[in-house]
Protein backbone atom coordinates (compact mmCIF):
# COMPACT_ATOMS: atom_id res chain seq x y z
CA UNK A 1 0.00 0.00 0.00
CA UNK A 2 1.65 3.48 -1.19
CA UNK A 3 -0.34 7.02 -1.10
CA UNK A 4 2.43 8.52 -2.98
CA UNK A 5 1.04 10.12 -6.10
CA UNK A 6 1.08 8.73 -9.62
CA UNK A 7 3.04 10.73 -12.16
CA UNK A 8 2.06 11.76 -15.66
CA UNK A 9 4.09 13.66 -18.27
CA UNK A 10 3.56 15.01 -21.29
CA UNK A 11 4.56 17.36 -23.93
CA UNK A 12 1.67 19.26 -23.24
CA UNK A 13 -2.15 18.57 -22.58
CA UNK A 14 -2.61 15.20 -24.85
CA UNK A 15 -1.63 13.14 -22.02
CA UNK A 16 -4.80 14.71 -19.85
CA UNK A 17 -6.55 11.85 -21.76
CA UNK A 18 -4.53 9.18 -19.66
CA UNK A 19 -5.51 11.09 -16.61
CA UNK A 20 -9.17 10.39 -17.76
CA UNK A 21 -8.85 6.99 -17.81
CA UNK A 22 -6.48 6.87 -14.44
CA UNK A 23 -9.48 8.83 -13.00
CA UNK A 24 -11.95 5.63 -13.67
CA UNK A 25 -9.75 3.29 -13.11
CA UNK A 26 -7.75 3.94 -10.22
CA UNK A 27 -9.90 6.65 -8.58
CA UNK A 28 -8.35 6.11 -5.10
CA UNK A 29 -4.87 7.25 -6.41
CA UNK A 30 -3.90 10.88 -6.43
CA UNK A 31 -2.21 12.08 -9.42
CA UNK A 32 0.98 14.61 -10.42
CA UNK A 33 0.41 15.91 -13.81
CA UNK A 34 3.38 17.83 -15.71
CA UNK A 35 2.47 19.30 -19.25
CA UNK A 36 5.17 20.96 -20.80
CA UNK A 37 3.58 23.58 -22.47
CA UNK A 38 6.43 25.86 -22.76
CA UNK A 39 8.09 23.74 -24.94
CA UNK A 40 5.70 21.77 -27.14
CA UNK A 41 4.97 20.02 -29.50
CA UNK A 42 8.08 17.42 -28.95
CA UNK A 43 7.22 15.56 -31.92
CA UNK A 44 9.01 18.01 -34.47
CA UNK A 45 12.21 17.92 -32.38
CA UNK A 46 15.24 15.76 -32.39
CA UNK A 47 15.61 12.53 -30.07
CA UNK A 48 18.50 14.00 -28.15
CA UNK A 49 16.93 17.20 -27.71
CA UNK A 50 13.25 15.26 -26.49
CA UNK A 51 15.42 12.90 -23.99
CA UNK A 52 16.67 15.69 -22.07
CA UNK A 53 13.58 17.71 -21.81
CA UNK A 54 11.89 13.95 -21.15
CA UNK A 55 14.51 13.77 -17.77
CA UNK A 56 13.67 17.39 -16.60
CA UNK A 57 10.00 16.38 -16.44
CA UNK A 58 10.93 13.10 -15.30
CA UNK A 59 13.19 14.35 -12.14
CA UNK A 60 10.51 17.80 -12.07
CA UNK A 61 7.72 14.31 -11.39
CA UNK A 62 9.88 12.60 -8.54
CA UNK A 63 10.46 16.14 -6.59
CA UNK A 64 7.07 15.73 -6.27
CA UNK A 65 7.44 12.16 -4.43
CA UNK A 66 5.42 10.18 -7.16
CA UNK A 67 5.58 6.40 -6.43
CA UNK A 68 5.37 5.71 -10.68
CA UNK A 69 5.80 7.52 -13.84
CA UNK A 70 3.65 7.55 -16.66
CA UNK A 71 4.79 9.32 -19.98
CA UNK A 72 1.69 10.13 -21.25
CA UNK A 73 2.52 10.90 -24.62
CA UNK A 74 4.20 8.93 -27.80
CA UNK A 75 7.31 10.97 -28.73
CA UNK A 76 8.67 10.48 -25.17
CA UNK A 77 7.94 6.60 -24.97
CA UNK A 78 9.17 5.87 -28.31
CA UNK A 79 12.76 8.36 -27.93
CA UNK A 80 13.87 7.90 -24.18
CA UNK A 81 16.57 4.81 -24.72
CA UNK A 82 14.91 1.60 -23.24
CA UNK A 83 19.06 1.23 -21.89
CA UNK A 84 18.19 4.88 -19.54
CA UNK A 85 14.38 3.83 -18.44
CA UNK A 86 15.79 0.73 -17.55
CA UNK A 87 17.53 2.27 -14.82
CA UNK A 88 14.68 4.03 -13.31
CA UNK A 89 14.23 3.02 -9.73
CA UNK A 90 10.89 3.30 -10.27
CA UNK A 91 8.20 2.11 -11.93
CA UNK A 92 7.82 3.51 -15.28
CA UNK A 93 5.95 3.47 -18.36
CA UNK A 94 5.53 4.93 -21.53
CA UNK A 95 2.37 4.14 -23.70
CA UNK A 96 3.71 1.62 -26.41
CA UNK A 97 3.86 -1.48 -24.56
CA UNK A 98 0.32 -1.05 -23.09
CA UNK A 99 -1.06 -0.09 -26.09
CA UNK A 100 0.36 -2.45 -28.24
CA UNK A 101 -0.57 -5.46 -26.32
CA UNK A 102 -4.21 -4.05 -26.07
CA UNK A 103 -4.43 -3.51 -29.97
CA UNK A 104 -2.86 -7.35 -30.45
CA UNK A 105 -5.58 -8.78 -28.02
CA UNK A 106 -8.48 -6.39 -30.01
CA UNK A 107 -7.75 -7.59 -33.65
CA UNK A 108 -9.25 -10.44 -35.80
CA UNK A 109 -7.94 -9.98 -38.75
CA UNK A 110 -4.38 -9.26 -37.72
CA UNK A 111 -4.20 -5.89 -39.65
CA UNK A 112 -3.60 -3.27 -37.36
CA UNK A 113 -3.70 0.81 -38.25
CA UNK A 114 -1.11 2.98 -36.57
CA UNK A 115 -2.06 6.93 -36.97
CA UNK A 116 0.33 8.96 -34.52
CA UNK A 117 2.72 12.34 -35.14
CA UNK A 118 5.12 11.74 -37.92
CA UNK A 119 7.96 11.67 -35.44
CA UNK A 120 6.19 8.87 -33.80
CA UNK A 121 5.76 6.97 -37.08
CA UNK A 122 9.16 8.00 -38.73
CA UNK A 123 10.46 5.64 -35.23
CA UNK A 124 8.86 2.40 -36.80
CA UNK A 125 8.36 2.09 -32.81
CA UNK A 126 4.67 0.95 -32.80
CA UNK A 127 5.42 -1.46 -36.16
CA UNK A 128 8.51 -2.62 -34.23
CA UNK A 129 6.95 -3.70 -31.10
CA UNK A 130 3.76 -5.43 -32.89
CA UNK A 131 5.72 -7.45 -34.87
CA UNK A 132 8.27 -8.41 -32.28
CA UNK A 133 4.94 -9.52 -30.54
CA UNK A 134 2.89 -11.12 -32.65
CA UNK A 135 5.30 -11.41 -35.95
CA UNK A 136 2.29 -12.45 -37.70
CA UNK A 137 0.35 -8.93 -37.63
CA UNK A 138 0.75 -6.76 -40.67
CA UNK A 139 1.13 -3.30 -39.64
CA UNK A 140 0.10 -0.03 -41.88
CA UNK A 141 1.13 3.45 -40.15
CA UNK A 142 0.01 6.63 -41.33
CA UNK A 143 1.57 10.19 -39.77
CA UNK A 144 -1.58 12.57 -38.91
CA UNK A 145 0.68 15.67 -38.23
CA UNK A 146 -2.30 18.23 -38.55
CA UNK A 147 -3.89 16.31 -35.87
CA UNK A 148 -2.86 17.89 -32.65
CA UNK A 149 -3.21 21.74 -33.46
CA UNK A 150 -6.45 21.10 -35.09
CA UNK A 151 -7.37 19.45 -31.37
CA UNK A 152 -5.69 22.16 -29.34
CA UNK A 153 -7.67 24.99 -31.36
CA UNK A 154 -10.78 23.62 -30.77
CA UNK A 155 -11.56 21.93 -33.79
CA UNK A 156 -13.07 18.97 -32.14
CA UNK A 157 -16.83 18.88 -32.82
CA UNK A 158 -18.11 15.38 -34.20
CA UNK A 159 -19.74 17.51 -37.47
CA UNK A 160 -16.19 20.02 -37.80
CA UNK A 161 -15.92 19.75 -41.38
CA UNK A 162 -12.57 21.00 -41.27
CA UNK A 163 -10.92 18.25 -38.73
CA UNK A 164 -13.51 15.49 -41.15
CA UNK A 165 -12.12 16.97 -44.82
CA UNK A 166 -8.12 16.13 -42.67
CA UNK A 167 -8.97 13.27 -41.39
CA UNK A 168 -11.08 11.61 -44.24
CA UNK A 169 -7.22 11.91 -46.17
CA UNK A 170 -5.51 10.88 -43.68
CA UNK A 171 -7.78 7.72 -42.67
CA UNK A 172 -8.60 6.52 -46.42
CA UNK A 173 -5.08 4.74 -47.20
CA UNK A 174 -5.61 2.55 -43.56
CA UNK A 175 -9.19 1.83 -44.66
CA UNK A 176 -8.37 0.54 -47.79
CA UNK A 177 -5.85 -2.14 -46.63
CA UNK A 178 -8.96 -3.32 -44.32
CA UNK A 179 -7.36 -2.89 -41.09
CA UNK A 180 -10.00 -3.63 -38.06
CA UNK A 181 -7.93 -2.44 -35.41
CA UNK A 182 -6.60 1.18 -35.01
CA UNK A 183 -4.08 2.36 -32.67
CA UNK A 184 -4.46 6.29 -31.70
CA UNK A 185 -1.07 6.43 -31.38
CA UNK A 186 -0.84 9.96 -29.71
CA UNK A 187 -2.77 10.92 -26.64
CA UNK A 188 -4.48 13.82 -28.48
CA UNK A 189 -6.26 11.54 -30.81
CA UNK A 190 -9.10 10.43 -28.16
CA UNK A 191 -10.63 13.84 -28.40
CA UNK A 192 -11.74 13.32 -32.31
CA UNK A 193 -12.01 9.51 -31.61
CA UNK A 194 -15.79 10.27 -32.33
CA UNK A 195 -14.72 11.70 -36.05
CA UNK A 196 -11.88 9.15 -36.40
CA UNK A 197 -14.41 6.21 -35.86
CA UNK A 198 -16.84 7.62 -38.13
CA UNK A 199 -14.96 7.29 -40.83
CA UNK A 200 -13.42 4.20 -40.10
CA UNK A 201 -16.67 2.68 -39.46
CA UNK A 202 -17.98 0.68 -36.56
CA UNK A 203 -15.93 -2.55 -36.81
CA UNK A 204 -13.10 -1.17 -36.41
CA UNK A 205 -11.37 -1.08 -32.49
CA UNK A 206 -10.31 2.07 -31.64
CA UNK A 207 -6.98 1.53 -29.36
CA UNK A 208 -6.87 4.47 -26.97
CA UNK A 209 -3.22 4.80 -25.80
CA UNK A 210 -4.11 6.31 -22.52
CA UNK A 211 -6.55 4.27 -21.37
CA UNK A 212 -3.98 1.20 -22.19
CA UNK A 213 -1.26 3.32 -20.09
CA UNK A 214 -3.72 3.27 -17.64
CA UNK A 215 -4.88 -0.22 -17.23
CA UNK A 216 -1.23 -1.41 -17.41
CA UNK A 217 -0.41 1.06 -14.28
CA UNK A 218 -2.87 -0.32 -12.17
CA UNK A 219 -1.71 -4.09 -12.83
CA UNK A 220 2.00 -2.74 -12.15
CA UNK A 221 1.08 -1.15 -9.08
CA UNK A 222 -1.39 -3.73 -8.25
CA UNK A 223 1.88 -6.32 -8.69
CA UNK A 224 4.02 -4.52 -6.68
CA UNK A 225 1.58 -3.64 -3.83
CA UNK A 226 1.60 -0.15 -4.15
CA UNK A 227 -1.93 0.78 -4.69
CA UNK A 228 -3.32 3.90 -2.80
CA UNK A 229 -4.80 2.68 0.51
CA UNK A 230 -7.42 5.41 1.71
CA UNK A 231 -10.58 5.37 0.80
CA UNK A 232 -11.54 8.63 0.02
CA UNK A 233 -11.40 9.22 -3.81
CA UNK A 234 -7.90 10.67 -4.43
CA UNK A 235 -6.96 14.54 -5.79
CA UNK A 236 -4.93 16.03 -9.09
CA UNK A 237 -2.05 18.12 -9.25
CA UNK A 238 -1.53 20.22 -12.53
CA UNK A 239 1.83 22.12 -13.24
CA UNK A 240 2.49 23.37 -16.75
CA UNK A 241 6.14 25.14 -17.87
CA UNK A 242 3.37 28.00 -19.95
CA UNK A 243 0.30 29.90 -18.89
CA UNK A 244 -1.65 27.87 -15.95
CA UNK A 245 -4.47 30.18 -17.28
CA UNK A 246 -4.42 28.52 -20.93
CA UNK A 247 -4.02 25.29 -19.75
CA UNK A 248 -6.78 25.53 -17.22
CA UNK A 249 -8.95 26.92 -20.39
CA UNK A 250 -8.88 23.83 -22.56
CA UNK A 251 -8.39 20.90 -19.75
CA UNK A 252 -12.02 19.98 -19.71
CA UNK A 253 -11.67 18.71 -23.67
CA UNK A 254 -9.10 16.46 -22.83
CA UNK A 255 -10.38 15.02 -19.83
CA UNK A 256 -14.04 14.96 -20.92
CA UNK A 257 -15.32 16.84 -18.38
CA UNK A 258 -15.41 20.24 -16.42
CA UNK A 259 -12.11 20.97 -14.92
CA UNK A 260 -11.37 23.17 -11.83
CA UNK A 261 -8.01 22.17 -10.45
CA UNK A 262 -5.32 23.99 -9.91
CA UNK A 263 -2.73 24.57 -11.95
CA UNK A 264 1.27 25.93 -11.29
CA UNK A 265 3.82 26.97 -13.90
CA UNK A 266 7.11 25.36 -13.37
CA UNK A 267 10.32 26.44 -14.51
CA UNK A 268 10.84 23.33 -15.54
CA UNK A 269 14.36 24.39 -17.23
CA UNK A 270 15.66 24.18 -13.76
CA UNK A 271 15.66 20.62 -13.60
CA UNK A 272 18.37 18.38 -14.26
CA UNK A 273 18.35 17.24 -17.78
CA UNK A 274 20.00 13.84 -17.53
CA UNK A 275 19.67 10.50 -15.18
CA UNK A 276 21.28 10.42 -12.15
CA UNK A 277 21.02 7.46 -10.26
CA UNK A 278 21.13 9.18 -7.08
CA UNK A 279 18.26 11.36 -7.68
CA UNK A 280 16.07 8.73 -8.91
CA UNK B 1 31.19 48.31 -50.91
CA UNK B 2 30.74 45.89 -48.26
CA UNK B 3 30.89 42.00 -49.26
CA UNK B 4 30.38 40.49 -45.99
CA UNK B 5 26.65 38.36 -45.75
CA UNK B 6 23.68 39.72 -44.01
CA UNK B 7 22.76 38.08 -41.11
CA UNK B 8 19.19 36.98 -40.79
CA UNK B 9 17.78 34.84 -37.81
CA UNK B 10 14.35 33.36 -36.98
CA UNK B 11 13.07 30.96 -34.41
CA UNK B 12 12.51 28.64 -37.25
CA UNK B 13 11.99 28.19 -40.90
CA UNK B 14 9.71 31.14 -41.27
CA UNK B 15 12.64 33.73 -41.79
CA UNK B 16 13.09 32.07 -45.08
CA UNK B 17 10.15 34.24 -46.81
CA UNK B 18 12.60 36.79 -45.74
CA UNK B 19 15.48 35.28 -47.57
CA UNK B 20 13.37 34.68 -50.14
CA UNK B 21 12.80 38.52 -50.58
CA UNK B 22 15.99 39.40 -50.28
CA UNK B 23 17.24 37.07 -53.20
CA UNK B 24 14.86 39.08 -55.09
CA UNK B 25 15.99 42.93 -54.02
CA UNK B 26 19.30 42.16 -52.97
CA UNK B 27 20.84 39.28 -55.38
CA UNK B 28 24.33 40.53 -55.25
CA UNK B 29 24.42 39.83 -51.52
CA UNK B 30 25.47 36.86 -49.57
CA UNK B 31 23.13 35.87 -47.04
CA UNK B 32 24.03 33.93 -43.52
CA UNK B 33 20.59 32.42 -41.92
CA UNK B 34 20.48 30.91 -38.87
CA UNK B 35 16.79 29.14 -37.61
CA UNK B 36 16.48 28.30 -34.12
CA UNK B 37 14.43 24.70 -35.11
CA UNK B 38 15.96 23.31 -31.75
CA UNK B 39 13.86 25.90 -29.75
CA UNK B 40 11.05 26.61 -32.16
CA UNK B 41 8.90 28.08 -31.38
CA UNK B 42 9.66 31.92 -29.19
CA UNK B 43 5.93 32.68 -29.34
CA UNK B 44 5.11 31.02 -25.92
CA UNK B 45 8.19 31.86 -23.81
CA UNK B 46 9.17 34.60 -21.53
CA UNK B 47 10.67 38.29 -22.73
CA UNK B 48 13.76 37.26 -20.83
CA UNK B 49 14.01 34.07 -22.13
CA UNK B 50 13.22 35.45 -25.60
CA UNK B 51 16.22 38.31 -25.45
CA UNK B 52 18.46 35.16 -24.44
CA UNK B 53 17.71 33.66 -27.60
CA UNK B 54 17.92 35.85 -29.62
CA UNK B 55 21.33 37.29 -28.26
CA UNK B 56 22.72 33.97 -28.87
CA UNK B 57 21.55 34.09 -32.67
CA UNK B 58 22.50 37.37 -32.96
CA UNK B 59 26.25 36.60 -31.86
CA UNK B 60 26.15 33.31 -33.72
CA UNK B 61 25.68 35.32 -36.91
CA UNK B 62 28.27 37.94 -35.74
CA UNK B 63 30.87 35.37 -35.43
CA UNK B 64 29.66 34.41 -38.96
CA UNK B 65 31.28 37.74 -40.27
CA UNK B 66 27.69 39.45 -40.94
CA UNK B 67 27.54 43.33 -41.69
CA UNK B 68 23.90 43.43 -40.39
CA UNK B 69 21.18 41.58 -38.86
CA UNK B 70 17.69 41.35 -39.66
CA UNK B 71 15.50 39.75 -37.59
CA UNK B 72 12.78 37.68 -39.32
CA UNK B 73 10.95 36.85 -36.54
CA UNK B 74 7.69 38.18 -35.47
CA UNK B 75 8.41 37.43 -31.30
CA UNK B 76 12.19 38.42 -31.72
CA UNK B 77 10.99 41.80 -33.36
CA UNK B 78 8.07 42.44 -30.67
CA UNK B 79 10.41 41.62 -27.58
CA UNK B 80 13.98 42.72 -27.99
CA UNK B 81 14.51 45.58 -26.22
CA UNK B 82 14.59 48.71 -27.94
CA UNK B 83 17.43 50.07 -25.06
CA UNK B 84 19.30 46.94 -26.00
CA UNK B 85 19.34 47.17 -29.63
CA UNK B 86 20.09 50.72 -29.97
CA UNK B 87 23.30 50.22 -28.31
CA UNK B 88 24.44 47.60 -31.40
CA UNK B 89 27.53 48.50 -33.28
CA UNK B 90 25.64 47.21 -36.96
CA UNK B 91 23.03 47.66 -38.31
CA UNK B 92 19.84 45.85 -37.04
CA UNK B 93 15.62 45.70 -38.23
CA UNK B 94 13.22 43.21 -37.03
CA UNK B 95 10.23 43.16 -38.92
CA UNK B 96 7.42 45.74 -37.27
CA UNK B 97 8.44 49.23 -38.40
CA UNK B 98 9.28 48.07 -41.99
CA UNK B 99 5.81 46.18 -42.36
CA UNK B 100 3.93 48.88 -40.45
CA UNK B 101 5.21 51.55 -42.72
CA UNK B 102 4.49 49.26 -45.68
CA UNK B 103 0.85 49.31 -44.91
CA UNK B 104 0.79 52.65 -43.87
CA UNK B 105 1.87 53.49 -47.71
CA UNK B 106 -0.36 50.76 -49.04
CA UNK B 107 -3.48 51.93 -46.79
CA UNK B 108 -6.27 54.28 -49.17
CA UNK B 109 -9.39 53.71 -46.06
CA UNK B 110 -7.20 53.65 -43.43
CA UNK B 111 -8.77 50.05 -42.56
CA UNK B 112 -5.43 48.20 -42.00
CA UNK B 113 -6.19 44.34 -40.70
CA UNK B 114 -3.65 42.28 -38.75
CA UNK B 115 -3.07 38.52 -38.98
CA UNK B 116 -0.56 36.91 -36.76
CA UNK B 117 0.00 34.14 -34.16
CA UNK B 118 -1.97 34.45 -31.23
CA UNK B 119 1.06 35.38 -29.09
CA UNK B 120 2.18 38.27 -31.76
CA UNK B 121 -1.36 39.32 -31.36
CA UNK B 122 -1.64 39.54 -28.26
CA UNK B 123 1.50 41.91 -27.72
CA UNK B 124 -0.88 44.56 -29.69
CA UNK B 125 2.93 45.70 -30.99
CA UNK B 126 1.33 46.25 -34.98
CA UNK B 127 -1.34 47.47 -33.56
CA UNK B 128 0.67 50.03 -31.38
CA UNK B 129 2.93 50.83 -33.68
CA UNK B 130 0.69 51.43 -36.92
CA UNK B 131 -0.96 53.98 -34.34
CA UNK B 132 2.20 55.91 -32.83
CA UNK B 133 2.99 56.34 -36.98
CA UNK B 134 -0.68 57.22 -37.77
CA UNK B 135 -3.43 57.54 -34.76
CA UNK B 136 -6.00 58.05 -37.81
CA UNK B 137 -6.19 54.85 -38.57
CA UNK B 138 -8.38 51.79 -37.20
CA UNK B 139 -6.86 48.47 -36.99
CA UNK B 140 -8.09 45.17 -36.55
CA UNK B 141 -6.78 42.29 -35.45
CA UNK B 142 -6.97 38.03 -35.81
CA UNK B 143 -5.04 35.38 -34.48
CA UNK B 144 -4.36 32.48 -37.26
CA UNK B 145 -2.96 30.26 -35.20
CA UNK B 146 -3.97 27.24 -37.57
CA UNK B 147 -1.84 29.04 -40.39
CA UNK B 148 1.53 27.88 -39.10
CA UNK B 149 1.06 23.92 -38.64
CA UNK B 150 -0.80 23.74 -42.27
CA UNK B 151 2.04 25.66 -43.89
CA UNK B 152 4.25 23.42 -42.12
CA UNK B 153 2.25 20.45 -43.10
CA UNK B 154 2.12 21.29 -46.77
CA UNK B 155 -1.46 22.13 -47.15
CA UNK B 156 -0.27 25.19 -49.33
CA UNK B 157 -2.08 24.56 -52.75
CA UNK B 158 -4.13 27.39 -53.41
CA UNK B 159 -6.68 25.17 -54.43
CA UNK B 160 -6.52 22.87 -50.74
CA UNK B 161 -9.78 22.99 -49.16
CA UNK B 162 -8.61 22.24 -45.53
CA UNK B 163 -6.71 25.46 -45.44
CA UNK B 164 -9.05 27.69 -47.69
CA UNK B 165 -11.88 26.56 -44.97
CA UNK B 166 -9.48 27.42 -42.05
CA UNK B 167 -8.54 30.96 -43.50
CA UNK B 168 -12.09 31.94 -44.70
CA UNK B 169 -13.50 31.49 -41.05
CA UNK B 170 -10.29 33.71 -39.47
CA UNK B 171 -11.03 36.45 -42.62
CA UNK B 172 -14.49 36.68 -42.46
CA UNK B 173 -14.25 39.58 -39.67
CA UNK B 174 -12.00 41.55 -41.43
CA UNK B 175 -13.60 41.33 -44.87
CA UNK B 176 -16.58 42.27 -42.72
CA UNK B 177 -14.47 45.43 -41.44
CA UNK B 178 -14.03 46.31 -44.91
CA UNK B 179 -10.03 46.89 -44.59
CA UNK B 180 -8.20 47.74 -47.77
CA UNK B 181 -4.64 46.76 -46.08
CA UNK B 182 -3.63 43.29 -44.20
CA UNK B 183 -0.42 42.94 -43.01
CA UNK B 184 0.75 39.18 -42.85
CA UNK B 185 2.08 39.46 -39.59
CA UNK B 186 4.12 35.98 -39.28
CA UNK B 187 6.71 34.75 -42.02
CA UNK B 188 5.23 31.57 -42.48
CA UNK B 189 2.01 33.21 -44.05
CA UNK B 190 3.13 34.34 -47.21
CA UNK B 191 3.42 31.05 -48.51
CA UNK B 192 -0.86 30.86 -48.31
CA UNK B 193 -0.89 34.38 -49.71
CA UNK B 194 -2.64 33.24 -52.81
CA UNK B 195 -5.08 31.52 -50.51
CA UNK B 196 -5.30 34.82 -48.25
CA UNK B 197 -5.07 36.90 -51.74
CA UNK B 198 -8.27 35.19 -53.29
CA UNK B 199 -10.17 35.08 -50.07
CA UNK B 200 -9.94 38.96 -49.23
CA UNK B 201 -10.25 39.92 -52.98
CA UNK B 202 -7.66 41.44 -55.29
CA UNK B 203 -8.46 45.24 -54.22
CA UNK B 204 -6.98 44.23 -50.21
CA UNK B 205 -2.99 44.89 -50.53
CA UNK B 206 -1.25 42.06 -48.88
CA UNK B 207 2.18 43.31 -47.00
CA UNK B 208 4.33 40.39 -46.59
CA UNK B 209 6.32 41.64 -43.41
CA UNK B 210 9.86 39.88 -45.49
CA UNK B 211 9.37 42.03 -48.50
CA UNK B 212 8.82 44.72 -45.89
CA UNK B 213 12.22 43.85 -44.25
CA UNK B 214 14.07 43.27 -47.14
CA UNK B 215 13.15 46.38 -48.49
CA UNK B 216 14.15 48.25 -45.63
CA UNK B 217 17.26 46.27 -45.66
CA UNK B 218 18.18 47.34 -49.00
CA UNK B 219 17.74 51.31 -47.82
CA UNK B 220 19.69 50.74 -44.76
CA UNK B 221 22.54 49.50 -46.72
CA UNK B 222 22.14 51.87 -49.07
CA UNK B 223 22.32 54.82 -46.53
CA UNK B 224 25.12 53.33 -45.02
CA UNK B 225 27.41 52.39 -48.12
CA UNK B 226 27.39 48.78 -46.92
CA UNK B 227 26.10 47.05 -50.23
CA UNK B 228 28.14 44.44 -51.53
CA UNK B 229 29.92 45.48 -54.67
CA UNK B 230 30.74 41.94 -56.51
CA UNK B 231 29.44 41.23 -59.80
CA UNK B 232 28.47 37.34 -59.19
CA UNK B 233 25.44 36.81 -57.72
CA UNK B 234 25.17 36.08 -53.75
CA UNK B 235 25.43 32.96 -51.66
CA UNK B 236 23.82 31.33 -48.71
CA UNK B 237 24.63 29.70 -45.85
CA UNK B 238 21.94 28.01 -43.46
CA UNK B 239 22.73 27.40 -40.22
CA UNK B 240 20.29 25.28 -37.47
CA UNK B 241 19.80 24.22 -34.05
CA UNK B 242 18.35 20.85 -34.62
CA UNK B 243 18.15 18.41 -37.72
CA UNK B 244 19.86 20.02 -40.89
CA UNK B 245 18.16 17.21 -42.63
CA UNK B 246 14.30 18.12 -41.75
CA UNK B 247 15.15 21.83 -42.42
CA UNK B 248 16.64 20.96 -46.07
CA UNK B 249 13.42 18.56 -46.64
CA UNK B 250 11.03 21.73 -45.63
CA UNK B 251 12.98 24.91 -46.86
CA UNK B 252 11.77 25.22 -50.68
CA UNK B 253 8.35 25.79 -49.66
CA UNK B 254 9.34 28.51 -47.74
CA UNK B 255 12.06 29.90 -50.46
CA UNK B 256 9.67 29.57 -53.53
CA UNK B 257 11.70 27.25 -55.77
CA UNK B 258 13.88 24.39 -55.23
CA UNK B 259 16.69 24.41 -52.26
CA UNK B 260 20.02 22.96 -53.10
CA UNK B 261 21.86 24.67 -50.00
CA UNK B 262 24.18 22.70 -47.49
CA UNK B 263 22.67 23.43 -43.88
CA UNK B 264 25.13 22.88 -40.66
CA UNK B 265 24.03 22.35 -37.22
CA UNK B 266 24.83 24.97 -34.69
CA UNK B 267 25.72 24.44 -30.68
CA UNK B 268 23.60 27.61 -30.33
CA UNK B 269 23.59 27.30 -26.84
CA UNK B 270 27.52 27.84 -26.67
CA UNK B 271 27.12 31.35 -27.81
CA UNK B 272 27.08 34.46 -25.82
CA UNK B 273 22.93 35.17 -24.08
CA UNK B 274 23.75 39.08 -23.69
CA UNK B 275 25.18 42.34 -25.33
CA UNK B 276 28.69 42.87 -25.03
CA UNK B 277 29.85 46.07 -26.62
CA UNK B 278 33.72 44.36 -26.92
CA UNK B 279 32.15 41.64 -29.37
CA UNK B 280 29.60 43.21 -30.92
Amino acid sequence: MDNRPIGVLDSGMGGLTAVRELLKVLPKEDIVYFGDTGRVPYGTRSAEIVTQYAMQDINFLLSQGVKMVIAACGTVTTTLPKGLSDQFLFPYTGVLYPTVRAALKATRNGKIGVIATATTIRTGAYERELMRLNPAVRVFSKPCPLFVPLVENGYVDRENQVTRLVAEEYLAPLRKEGVDTLILGCTHYPVIAPIIGDLMGEEVALIDSGKAAADYAKELLEEKALLAGRERNGQCGFYVSDSPEQFAENAAMFLGGSFCGEVKKVEITGYPDSFRADSL
